[in-house]
């Protein structure tokens, strides 16, 4: 029984339920009529999804209109106890609920989460060598069945990125990194697609010229790219955390703009990553 | 079949899960050891169980450190754009955040929710002959099919006071009517005890006497105790309220200090309101 290319014969290995998980940035939520295009674009999204927002500008602006210094160590935002205040009031209230509102009023029944509600992410306190980045958590686990549970009642999880340590405390975490994490736990049942939106079109093979856009790159392309130093600075952690994602189980990778998303999730724009 | 009385026989009613609906006010949240020591309380009660807390102090500190001005009509806060920003930070992010994380560290699986979450408390801006309240919403529906299946899938909800109006707006929800029309809807399907808790020890005798609490009272008692004015002021909303829920379905209501829960829920502190 099964074997590849039979006509009318059952796949030979299961397929699973479509996912695509969409991480957009603070360019998109500090622009109010990006995020309206997105989220309509987002809720017309077809099958199970899940965003991931970062934070944007309101937190750095709330934070200074309270009196509350933000610390930079080596150009990274510290978390101290003030600012952890900050971004969970901005993350998980603020830019959070004003999404879940907005895609309620798409149609879209979604449900906003932070790491610490249905303990769907654990994380623990950074530990560093020489720096206290303060209430910032590295990701320990996902529970993956909760997730499905709440996909399988066809929910739409819009995640902010705070955690927790099941401690009682909660933890700033990097979207994109929650977006990984989600990935990797989910894609053991579902076929995964995990978008990064960013400011750029895609992978460039001309940094300034934005209609360079790699539609695909491999692993051997990706040596070859850096080794030439066509692919150099922050692209480099992106690439390497979407092959990691590959690796992981999730069926494929995209980074693009998030105002062209239907057309990243066709394959017609942006960079696809895949493992081959 | 059936009939009551039979030994060993099943009962006439099927006998619904329990499910306590406990509300607290901002008394609580405001009191660092009162609320460590109340979701202590919370944590240990058995069963299926929905917190519904109300915002505190701390959105009043926040609105006047951004330099918010509140503004009050006849006694009520009136909710401007402003002030919606304000209190969805604080209720929805900080206060309902914080908690979840807390009730995770006592082992309790809490999830955090608003009623624009998972369209679960859909609502619609108040409409005044004479007053223009701002952002504030009265219920029409809550989704007791949605919530029984986080209730099923063993989570503890944790209700911030916000709802949303299904066009995208979020709306500032009185605590005590959300865990009302939650009780209501959930009625149908639980045995619903609806605990309010506020800073008196249940219904008093004597309004100046914290130990004269009476322990249960009934409608032909209440109207009574109203006539000669023993009960009066904001005591009568309150049980106008509790008599209303068990009209519609709830099994008890509680009135009595959130620090004595488990007493109150064993019916040993506070007042039990009941139908009869």
């Amino acid at each position: 029984m099964g074997g590849a290319g039979r006509a009318g014969g059952y796949p030979a290995k299961q397929i699973s339920m479509q996912l695509s998980i969409i991480k957009i940035g603070g360019n998109i939520i500090d622009d109010e009529a990006k995020l309206a295009g997105f989220l309509d674009s987002f809720a017309a999204t077809p099958g199970k999804k899940i965003l991931v927002h970062g934070g944007g500008k309101l937190a750095t602006r709330v934070a200074e209109a309270l009196g509350i210094k933000q610390q930079l160590v080596d150009g990274r935002r510290i978390t101290d106890a003030e600012t952890l205040k900050v971004v969970t009031m901005v993350y998980a209230g603020t830019v959070n609920k004003n999404i879940v509102a907005n895609l309620q009023a798409r149609g879209c029944d979604a449900i906003g989460l932070t790491g610490a509600d249905g303990n769907s992410i654990l994380a623990h306190k950074r530990t560093h060598p020489a720096i206290d980045y303060g209430w910032v958590g590295d990701v320990d686990s996902v529970d993956a069945a909760f997730l499905t549970g709440l996909l399988t009642l066809d929910k739409t999880l819009v995640f902010a990125p705070i955690t927790h340590d099941g401690q009682g405390h909660l933890l700033n975490t990097n979207a994109d990194t929650i977006a990984q994490e989600l990935a990797r736990g989910l894609g053991r049942s579902f076929d995964v697609s995990l978008v990064y939106s960013f400011e750029k079109s895609g992978v460039l093979m001309d940094a300034d010229d934005d209609n360079s856009v790699l539609s695909r790159i491999g692993p051997a392309e990706y040596q070859d790219l850096k080794a030439k130093q066509v692919i150099f600075a922050g692209m480099i952690p992106k690439l390497d955390n979407a092959f990691a994602a590959l690796r992981s189980g999730v069926r494929r990778v995209i980074i693009g703009r998030a105002e062209e998303l239907p057309l990243l999730l066709a394959g017609k724009a942006g960079t696809t990553i895949v493992n081959e």
